[in-house]
Parts: C-alpha cells; structure tokens; sequence
C-alpha cells in the first residue's frame, strides 16, 4: 500500500482521483503496491464528491504526514505550486505534477532536489497531455542524440486553426466559437500568443539538451495575426498553417522558436487536427519518430499523471535518472534561424516581379482569385537575410506611396 | 562495464554493433556502464569489418561466458534463434532480440524463463522497427485499458500500397520496382500475404491482453489481390487502402485480423506512407494516441534494439514486470468481426439497385467513368451477415449467367 495526496481538484485533480478509483487494480498490478488517495487539498469543500472525506485546507497536513509517499501537483500556476512541491520533496515524497508555469520555471531545482532526496519529480501531463512523449524521450530515446523536436503543443489554437482550415472562417469568430465550447478559455491570451506552446517546447528542449532552458529565451508569436485569407492561400497551395513550438539542435548551437507554420500534407504534423497534439521527434540512429493523441481534457491528461504515478511506486526508493542539469543552454539568435517564407503583398505580381526577385531572390507566386493582392513563397534563407530584402522591399512600396507587405508566415516545406 | 554479445551479424546485426560504438558515451550515460560487445555470433567471417576480431563461430563461447551479461538476438527464424535464446536466458542472460517470428511462436516460454531466472527478455524491435510501442504499452500506458491496437506494421507492403495510390500503378509492377530497390524480399510472401503483419498484432495483442495469443488464430488476408481499379474508386472517395493489424477488445472478447482496409483522411493512419509504419492504441482513459516512425531499416530498428540493451542494463537484478502469461488468450470468431464493406460489381448500378438493396440494406454507390462495373459501400454489419448477402447475390447473377462479386476490401470509414 502506497499513500499518495492530490493537491488542487479542479479538472485534472479530479480525473486522478477518478483513475485511481476506477483503475485501481490495473494500476496495483503495474506499480506494484495499491495505490491509496489519502488526502486531497483544495480551498474549496466537495460535499457531494467521491473525495469528500479525504479533503483539506492546510498543506501542513500533507506535508507531515510521514505515510504519504506521493503528491500530485495539480493546482497549476507557480504560487502556491512551485513553494508546496519544494516541500513535498523536501520532505522525501515523490511529486507528480501536470504544471508546465512550474516546470519551465523552477524544473532545474526541483529536478535536483529530487535526486538529493531521492525520490521523483515527474511532470509528463505537463507537455501533449496524455502523449507519453517524456517518457519516451528518457526511456526509449535514450540512446539516441536528438536533433529537433517539432510539436503542436496546444490543443486551444490547433482546435481554432483547424476550423479555420476548413470553414474559411475569420479568427475572432472561431475564437468565440471555442470559448462557448470550453476549448478556449475567457481569457485566451496564454494559448493563443504562443505562451503556453513556449514553455512546452522550452520543456522538451531541456530534456533533449540536458540542460536548462529559459523560456524566455524563446521567440514566440502566437496565432492572432492569421486570417482566413491566408487559409485561402494555404488551400490553393495543398497547405495548412500550425502553431508549431520547433527546437533544432545543430552544429552544437540550439535553435528555438514558437510561430504559426506553414506545413504541407507530406509533413506528419499536417493531418493532426482539432484539440489533438502530435510532437515530432528527429533522433540520430531512429530518424523521424512522430507521437500523437490527447493534448488536453480531464482523462487523458490525468492518465498522464497516473502514469507517473506508478513509475514513482515502481522506483519508490529510487531516483529516475533524467531531465536537466543545472548549466544554462543558450539558444541561438533569431537572425540565424532557416526557413522559407510565405509573404502576401498588396498590388499586381507582374508589376513588382523584379523588385521581388531583387528582394528575396527566386520565389514561386500564387495569385488569389479575384483579390487585391498576390503571395510568394521564397527559397529558405535566414531571418537575417529575410528581414533586410523585407525591410528594403518595404521602403520602396512607402517611398512610391503604396501598401507594404501584408503578411509574413514561415513555411516549412520541401524546395520545390 | 557489462559485457554483450550479437547473435547474427546481418543488417540488424551490424547496425546494433554500429550504435554501440557511435554512440557509446549517451549509452553508457543511459544505462549507467559502459556497454561493452564482446563477441558476435555468425557462420561467416568478417575479416573487414570493425567487429572483425570478435567474431566467433560457436554458440558455447557465448553460453559459456559468465562475462556475458546481454545477448542480442538478431538471426531471424526461429532455428536455431529459439535454442540459442532459451540457452542464453537459463543461463541468467539477458536477451534482447528484433525477430518476431521467435517472439510470435515462443514469447511465452521465453518471458516466464526470464521471469524465473530474473533476467529480462525484451523485443522492442520486433514490432513497428525503431517505433517504440511495446515499452510505451507497458510504460506508459500500465494504467489503461486497452481497447483497440491497430497499425501498419510492414514497411514493404506499405511502400506498396502508398505507390499505387499515388502512381495509379498496377500491384505487380510496384512489387517488382520494390524488389529492384531492396523494399521487397525476393520472396515477397511473408510481407504482401499479411504473416509479418499477422505476428506483429498477435504480439501486441499478447501484451494488451496479458494472454499467449496463437498468431494461426488470426485470420490473415495480404494485398496481393488490391488492384489499381480499387485506388481509382479511393481517389474517387477520398479514401485509401492500407494492410491494417487490428485487435479489439470488446465486452470480454478479443477480435483481431489483418486485412487491406480502406480509409480517409480522418484516420490518423492516412497519413502513414512509404515504408514507415503507425500504430494507434484505444484505451479507457487516455483515449486515441498514435506512434509513428521507421518500420524497418538498420539503424531505426538497431535503435530499439539498443534502447532494450539499455534498459536491461538499467535492470541488470531484476525482471521487468511486462509481457503475457500462459493463459490463452480466444480469437472471437471472424464472422462477429464488425466492418463495412467496399464491393465491385460488373454491371450498370441501376439495374442492380433493387438486388442490392435487398441483400445489402442501404449502400452508397460509386461509379466510375467509362468502366463497365460499380461499387457501393455498406452500412457496418457483421462478416457474418455480409457473407450470406454477399452468397446469395453471387448466386442470383450467376443464375442469369452473369458474372459476381469482383472485390470485397472492409472500410473503416464513418457511417455517412
């Protein structure tokens, strides 16, 4: 018998408790010992829930109590979260947590805590939800140096530009749409400005490097900026556009960044839609290995944390060796990162084609039907070197009077 | 340092001595020893090659050498890999082996050998290459309950049938440029009549299930008889054929087959092209997740084996707790299966209308250009009932001397 408490029951709190009830055989068998919910802390009171009786105010109770040998961190947030898992594991009791805000920002000593007291610090439900991707990076990646990892990492605005893909619809209308549906929250800055895509890709960056990241240092731009007529484009080209979190890691430098993306239907991030995540995973010895399912919701994401949760009681009195190290991992500059670029630009293609291929060199043209307006797609260049030809191409549209460039999209996609 | 040994120095082989040496400071980071290959097995020698001088010709120097923690089993077939691997494991081996004609017949055996003798008996590349879908069954997903495992599971039948939906291309042709590119065995039976397929669902049904499952129990049908008129009408649907291994669990029964089925773009194995493979898993809690990955070829398969050699040295006391018991596990019987069915039938649509109706219920009807036959698609009913509908129309037009049913493919589509 293992004791473990819960701390915060909203959603995912309460999607464990619901695992642990309802599974609670198949998890006895593949931990090894009965897993038992002793307490759950919450400032609210759930009279009429399954836990009722298990439920308390002050984490002190938790904390000093020597039976439990397991807390889940599902409160979210860094405060109170960051200062009660420092304790728990202080207090040699394996914490599991959902909390990505916690993970990107104090990972690295929590990570060390852990291994000072030998217990675990898990935290898979923080990245894809129920993916198992962590796991699969320190179990069964092992052995091998990874390249890159590519996610859709947020279910809210792959759920938004999935409809916008196939309605046509304009951004603020699907938005609306997906907050009456729950997808989306009130307030939807932290999803749909890259914040949340950040810190999950900051997260598997750290595991792939071995070191610790700061999200901070990762360039992100949300989804707000795009419309239905870049879907118009995205269609007519056999293309979608993706919030994607990227990290390369090439020629000992890391390249990091959140942004809406440009992929074809060769690319195995393409077809994951709606609230699904997928990661991408390049490795040196296995190639191309892609990983897909549940990015959020009650069950799956608890199903995560159960999943934690049993290899704590498996390595209950043991360290799991993984995650990062204490040294700081730069990230490149912006300016070096390579990829082609979807432009769309006001007036007659045919009028600007020479100062376009002055500008950005040979690019392929795509004309909408009826617009005001023409897109190119360039060969892959470096930011730097795209920003000066957008820079220069757009001092001679202001000098001349004329409307600059509209829109600027990256585009990962094979040359042509 | 743990000393290991390669049974079979073939491309499997070879690639897994190539990993350990390439990456050997990531390996020996991961397992906690440096992993260190002390022999090779094979009849031949390899005067040029990097293991040149750790080449041994008899099996006893292996068996006999307490040095010799971990042996890998990469010869194939199941003489002499089965006595050799049983040899090993008695004698308190570890066995990581990529041959699942070996894990398919004897899997049982092997794991409670390993069991009793507290040694590890892992097969990662077995199924789906370097795709790690067994340890994530059994290490991430401990917790759930399987309700469905379905995959692509063979490079080289997947590579074929991608070709003909792409290319229009008739199936002996591709077959034969596979085999000119070294896709396809000169004696392509195993992969294009489903058997590879056929061991590789029985072996991730034995892990879902818990139980021996009998891989002759699983009725198996290969791709030989998909033509390019089939890809005309999935062009034509929006759909594609692809060689599935399916495995149900529903209501206390086990329903398995491998099959060419037909699907959209909605199924997350669409996608899944060429050589690569994809697995997606059912379960209680976490819902549908999907792996994806290199199928086949040396170094994505060697990486699994690899990613074994790790975690049994991670492990090097203690058996990991996975695997089946040798309880047996039924196969509900074929005609239950579930599906709806893709026909061709010679003749004009309208005449035949009232006669399908009759046979088939409601159907929708696809007719193409020029040819002189029709389709339709069935509503879902058991194999059972589409059978007999199926006799009983065949005999009708035979009747008027006319000619029957030319294609039966189950489709895994949506009901409309």
């Amino acid at each position: 018998m293992m004791y473990a408490a819960i701390m915060g029951y909203g959603t995912i709190g309460s999607g464990v408790a619901e695992i642990l009830e309802k599974s609670r055989e198949r998890i006895a068998c593949g931990a090894g010992h009965e897993i038992k919910l002793k307490y759950v802390l919450d400032l609210r009171d759930f009279p009429d829930s399954p836990v009722a009786d298990r439920i308390v105010h002050d984490f002190k109770v938790i904390e000093e109590d020597e039976q439990v040998k397991m807390v889940v961190e599902t409160m979210g947030g860094v405060d109170p979260a960051y200062p009660f898992v420092k304790a728990c594991l202080n207090a040699g009791k394996h914490v599991i947590t959902s909390n990505k805000a916690l993970v990107a920002a104090h990972g690295t000593e929590l990570l060390q805590i852990a291994r000072d007291r030998h217990v675990n610090f898990f935290f898979e439900a923080s990245v894809g939800g129920g993916i198992p991707i962590i796991r699969t990076l320190y179990r069964c990646l092992t052995g091998e140096k990874i390249l890159e990892i590519t996610g859709i990492l947020n279910g809210t605005t792959n759920f938004i530009l999935t409809k916008m893909d196939r309605e046509g619809a304009a951004f603020d209308r699907v938005l609306r749409e997906a907050q009456e549906l729950g997808y989306a929250e009130r307030n939807p800055e932290a999803d749909v400005e890259g914040h949340d895509t950040c810190r999950k890709i900051a997260i598997l960056t750290a595991l792939a490097t071995g070191k610790e990241v700061h999200y901070e240092d990762i360039n992100t731009e949300g989804i707000t900026r795009i419309t239905d007529t870049d879907f118009r484009y995205a269609k007519m080209m056999g293309t979608s556009v993706k919030l994607l979190g990227i990290s390369r890691i090439q020629g000992g430098k890391v390249y990091a960044r959140v942004a809406p993306v440009m992929i074809d239907k060769e690319h195995p991030l393409y077809s994951v839609c709606g609230v699904y995540n997928g990661i991408l995973v390049k490795s040196d010895m296995l190639g191309t290995s892609m990983y897909y399912g549940s990015g959020a919701g009650k069950l799956p994401t608890a199903s995560a944390v159960v999943a934690d949760m049993i290899e704590a009681a498996q390595n209950a009195d043991a360290n799991v060796s993984f995650g990062w190290k204490a040294e700081q991992q730069a990230i490149a500059d912006r300016g070096e990162w390579e990829s082609r670029y979807f432009v769309r630009i006001a007036g007659d293609a045919k009028d600007h084609a020479e100062q376009v291929k002055a500008a950005f060199g040979e690019v392929r043209t795509f004309v909408l039907e009826g617009a005001d307006e023409y897109a190119f797609l360039t060969a892959k260049m470096s930011e730097e070197r795209f920003q000066k030809a957008a820079i220069a191409f757009d001092g001679e549209r202001q000098k001349n009077g004329e409307e600059g460039i509209r829109q600027i999209i990256h585009a990962e996609l094979e040359e042509d």
